[in-house]
């Protein structure tokens, strides 16, 4: 029995296994391209032996996307020192998330191209974790505002766009970074923090960009 | 004769239906689920009709996509006089994406959702639309760059990322914006230029944000 047991890995081995070579394929190839048979190859395990532990292909698109989403919320949120002034929190929380999307692209493409573009219940998987993200963003950007302004009832309505905004930014340069040779996960980071801190910095100052006012406008 | 050409539609009249038709129901229903009798029916003409004119749903898929790029990047062009200063440029031009984007959201999802995810063609297709918008941003930030810095030969490659970063949030906000009921175009536009604005014009005088130095960074 003991040498049996040495032979055999544990069931939660084996299925890390099969889910680091399905985020490879879907992310490399795609969902609809990416085959079974490709996988069970590449995690060196027989087709069946993935149809027992994840039961479709449905399945194991959703179990990837939910192990995927889960490491990218916890690298941000480990990266994140809520004791730090808020510039150097968002510092470390961009620096985190692109440390994590460019040492994991396969998972960083299942989650921003792959789930969100093939029907239910893949998208909802995808959407809750960009939503998790934007609100740990939101609070982040509201704390700071209400320190800034010294008013605990500063209105959380006043910054979700910034936060959305700012995800948006990092997804697009995620992408950027991941495609483009020579850029790395700091310059990224740098880029990111350069655009959008002193934006952020000068309206939690109350010092927003005024827009040009009608009259103006119309003799422009 | 005479009677037969009031009854017959001109072929591109009839063309820009069946797009029309087809924008709506690849926006709003996926391009996997689409039917082409659904698209024929909304166009109030025949299937055969449809195949005669656009060929296949590839096609069909394809010209939708070339169509809405080609009016989103003329509205956008469209909304920026380069005679005016680098904020108030920024300014039109987000506003007049954010218009069409809230005006047009079928387009936009078509472009945005839709195109990027269902393989080739379509893929390069939106992929080529991107880059146009995102050569066009990066020249106005490079204009307003070389002006700011009296330096004709500022580096491009110093500001491309500053274009990725502005157009991902751009594409964050509109999705936000058609999907949140109560926040119009404007308030979109007015959201990222104050997000990006006070950023971008730091940079432009010379003051980027400061990483932390690596000694604060291990004692921090």
């Amino acid at each position: 029995m003991g040498a049996v047991k040495t032979k055999r890995m544990p069931r939660a081995v084996r299925e890390q296994q099969m889910l680091d070579a399905a985020v490879r394929t879907f992310g490399q190839r795609g969902y609809m391209a990416a085959s079974m048979d490709e996988i069970a190859e590449l995690a060196g395990v027989s087709k069946p032996l993935v149809y027992l532990y994840l039961n479709s292909k449905e399945d194991l698109f959703t179990a990837c996307i939910r192990r995927e989403a889960a490491a990218l919320t916890a690298a941000v949120r480990a990266g994140v020192r809520r004791e730090l002034p808020a510039d150097r929190q968002l510092w470390e929380g961009l620096g985190a998330f692109f440390a994590h999307t460019s040492l994991n692209p396969d998972g960083w493409s299942v989650l921003h191209l792959q789930a969100r573009t093939h029907g239910e219940p893949f998208a909802s998987e995808a959407a809750a974790m960009r939503a998790e993200i934007v609100a740990f963003v939101t609070q982040l950007i509201l704390a700071a505002a209400r320190e800034a302004h010294r008013d605990p009832d500063f209105p959380e309505s006043d910054v979700v766009g910034l936060a959305e905004a700012l995800v948006g930014a990092a997804e697009a340069l995620a992408d950027w970074a991941n495609a483009t040779p020579g850029v790395t996960a700091r310059q990224a980071a740098a880029t990111l923090m350069n655009f959008a801190w002193s934006g952020l910095g000068n309206l939690m100052d109350g010092q927003p960009w005024t827009p040009p006012d009608a009259a103006h406008e119309a003799s422009g």
